[in-house]
């Protein structure tokens, strides 16, 4: 007899599934949904370029598509497959993505009255029209409450749950009335699978909860009334109707009810996970543990890890995440990232190089790859910020923006293209360091998403700047394999730790640091952080009058 | 009777004429010569990038061609022309071009004996094969002659006269012992149409020989024999072979032989004026006098004013040329320079712009400038220093590099186009500046060169940022006319002035600051001038946190 799981991975433009065998680590289905309201699954508002909503209605349609068709994908594959075999579901989302919902736990979005209200739809992570309420509870907290914002790195988001909340009351008095809570959309799936939607049944995710809700246990659960109550005193209102306590996704959120038993092919009564974040549970289906670093090396990066809560931790500047049980139970979940890696590169490729280097994008990067081999580090005489859309960590800035110095008259494209990936190195540097000087040991790296598969030359400038091992992830859903062990490991049956023995492997290709181009990416991080203190900081004092010579002195060493 | 006279400009591949009416300023003729020899007039050297030579036949073989093309054009433009009323020739070149010449002061690449031989041949300007013999002069003479170097800007240059000559000791030991004697191309061929070429005889240039060959009257012309013997015996003895006095170009350099005469269908006899560098005889024939400052602005800029004897003045920090007559008698020249302007943007261009903009390197200027239309100052967020070859004025530093930052995942190609001319007439800003903080004042700015009159986005944005009136010298040929205007007046017949006042004219388009744009750019230029102490000197000491916040603020209110 043989043990599934199925995992459900909630993006930002479509749903999918992962059937995975718990024993032999074999991905038997996976099925892909895109939502099809609005554009590419986002609602918009032409008047407003910060608005970004979904529709709760494409989620519940996407269940039943990307279940059922990795059933019957797994089916093709073994005769004797059985779905009365599968286990348990875990379900990872976006995040911070709020919905309003009413007494009996239905979205607002869904009932006749709001169908046509933007507002009472799905809150997405990026919609960012709540930038002035961020601001607000930053500037608020740090007066009242410094211990919230030490938590989520001293500055409070626009993407996260009280800014869209308070955005709601503000902007949309008539659908805050309406909403008797609110929902994160990774916990209103298990609860709407396990019949539990009713606001005071559904159980919370920590990983949603603690930091993007500002809850902790160290002080209570959410943020006091006191705190609310200066923001708006119908948010204080509110927290009475929203939870006390929330959970990590070993945890079971109730049992699969007959009525999507049957919708989806599945046996009554199996275990549905407690939800989380997409990055979150990547960063276990690709196997984090203490002392390795998750990379989901994407248009941005999420960078995750975990330490034992038996150590000593304190909140770490500008890394804007560490939470109890984000990520594992038993451990502090640690959550960096980069506003803008991938993205560096589309931008630079679709607007900066010229077609003599190829007729497609993709044509381009290839071509751009190829004119580097055998460059040495340094040869460029080039330094560049990764900062092109803002700073997630460790400056949790966005007011800040890109530079590149050091071009001559024959700088050539392929060498900034280089220039800008070492930036995006030299920034995943800087948070290493950061978590290191604050007791959070990194020993290696493993890479996932589509950089990390792709990109051969960028991962071992990687291996050389971060002058550690990487590895990459085998699974090309690993988002969804973490759903997928949390879906097996909440119904007490197996641990996490067993599944992710099974199941987490890693690709043979590993990159590892080259020692003579390490020790010249240990001059030109000197370069990179003192450019980075100098613009990206108000405290620091020095020269910058060497950087020009220091740079032309490294490229005239390594081209000669 | 009409009168006319002939400017001669020798450039860097090529040389031209100009055949000008005296009392009604009409162009008459202009015929150009690319010289013959090595790669577009160039003598180079496979193994070393840094040499560039050129044939001196090159120069003798142009003169007849471009004299004798020039008068057949006036005779078929005025029925009545006769070549017997050309008054004066006038010579400007590029330089500091030395020539080695034997006891006769012939070309040492002219005899036999070295014809072969590349060190013998003309040291072009651009040779910067003297590199470290220029490092080596700087030294010494900060230790013990700083006034030699306060002269030229405090940085001796491997362009220049006494770093060739000492490279030529030391490279080429056999050519610098046959070397009788050195001259500048500039001195060499008034010395050949006059037959005075043996060394005692030729008259050499005050323009070239200050601040390039350290000579000032008030430390007795040339350098002292102690200092020269400190960087080598044999150039303190090359000294008493040399000069004593160097003249300004309304100074006659002799009268035409008739051998000449007759080769080039002039009347012998007439005056042959003193030669100067190109970009001297370029500013008198865009009519520069105190208080406006003409600008050269090709792929490089020189930038040029005077102000008269009379008046104080000390040497100016980081402007590398002020010499009494160097441009215009009873005048100090004042001689400052960008090392890459219009070559900074045919860098970007070339390397960087997508063909979205157009096919070839004209069509996507000209997209550029179209996709500029309208845009205002600061609306792109962007801020560049334009140091990709280095910077000539005021820091006088080539170990420096380019700069670009503000960029977002936006920012499109044209935009950084217009952010690097802004950063070129920054750089120019500053020349200004540093003129007018020693009492030079500046009150109008006449252009001349490809860029002034091609580029009319360019010509609105530096009349903004130098908030100043700018001109275009009408005559596409400033430097012959600069030339032909000293070749009139070094016959004493008409002054300097009369001439400029009849020949010098500009175009109708004038560019004036529009006052919006200038409040904008000033506020830019602090935040220039900030990037450019801090990168470019080693005294700067501040804060650049604000920067990327300040322009992020700039371009949201310009863009409002």
């Amino acid at each position: 007899m043989s043990r599934y799981a199925i995992g459900l991975d909630y993006g930002t433009n479509s749903c999918r599934s992962l059937l995975v065998d718990l024993d032999t680590g074999e991905e038997l289905g996976s099925v892909v949904f895109p939502y099809p309201s609005g554009k590419l699954g986002i609602l918009t508002d032409p008047a407003d370029p910060n608005v970004a909503r979904q529709n709760p209605q494409d989620y519940l349609d996407g269940m039943v598509t990307i279940i059922r068709g990795a059933l019957e994908q797994a089916a093709e594959k073994r005769s004797d497959f059985d779905a009365a075999e599968v286990i348990g579901i875990g379900v990872d989302t976006t995040g911070s993505t709020p919905i309003p919902v009413n007494g009996e736990g239905t979205p607002l979005a869904l009932t006749p009255e709001f169908a046509d209200n933007l507002d009472a739809h799905v809150w997405l992570w990026k919609d960012h029209t709540a930038y002035e309420e961020a601001a607000q509870i930053t500037a608020l907290a740090s007066e009242m409450r410094p211990e919230y914002l030490a938590k989520c790195g001293g500055t409070y988001s626009s993407e996260w749950w009280w800014s869209k909340i308070l955005r709601c009351r503000n902007a949309a008095p008539e659908v805050f009335a309406a909403a008797e809570s609110w929902i994160e959309h990774c916990d209103w799936l298990p609860a709407v699978l396990t019949g539990n939607e009713k606001p005071a049944l559904a159980k919370r995710s920590v990983c949603a909860a603690g930091h993007k809700a500002m809850y902790a246990k160290a002080w209570g659960g959410l943020p006091d009334k006191e705190f609310l109550s200066a923001l708006d005193p119908a948010l204080a209102d509110l927290r009475d109707r929203l939870y006390d306590e929330a959970f990590s996704s070993d945890v079971s959120a109730g049992n699969l009810t007959a009525e999507w038993a049957e919708k989806l092919g599945l046996k009554a009564g199996i275990t549905v996970a407690v939800g989380a974040f997409d990055a979150h549970m990547g960063a276990v289906g690709s196997g984090v543990k203490a002392g390795i670093l998750v990379k989901i090396l994407g248009t941005s990066t999420c960078d995750i890890t975990v330490l034992p809560v038996d150590r000593d931790l304190a909140d770490v500047p500008g890394v804007c995440g560490v939470v109890d049980g984000s990520v594992l139970p038993g451990h502090y979940g640690v959550e960096a990232g980069q506003s803008a890696v991938g993205d560096i590169f589309l931008w630079f490729v679709n607007h900066l190089v010229p077609d003599s280097y190829g007729a497609t994008q993709d044509e381009k990067f290839i071509e751009m790859e190829k004119r580097l081999k055998g460059s040495k580090p340094g040869s460029t005489g080039l330094m560049a910020l990764d900062w092109n859309n803002g700073n997630r960590t460790i400056l949790t800035d966005v007011r800040l923006s890109g530079m590149i110095l050091g071009q001559t008259l024959h700088t050539e494209a392929h060498e900034i293209y280089r220039a800008l990936i070492e930036a995006t190195a030299f920034g995943a540097l800087t948070i290493i360091n950061r978590m290191e000087e604050y007791g959070i040991a990194i020993e290696e790296v493993v890479n996932t998403g589509g950089l990390a598969a792709k990109n051969a030359t960028l991962m071992q400038i990687y291996a050389d700047i971060l002058n550690r091992p990487l590895k990459v992830a085998a699974s090309d859903q690993t988002c969804a394999l973490g759903a997928a062990i949390f879906g097996a490991a909440s119904g007490g049956s197996v641990t996490i730790a067993e599944v992710q023995e099974k199941c987490c492997r890693m690709r043979e290709l590993e990159y590892h640091p080259i020692a003579e181009n390490v020790a010249v990416y240990k001059e030109l991080y000197e370069i990179y952080k003192t450019l980075h203190d100098a613009f990206g900081t108000s405290e620091w004092s020095g020269q910058l009058g060497p950087i020009m010579k220091d740079l032309i002195e490294i490229r005239q060493r390594q081209r000669a």
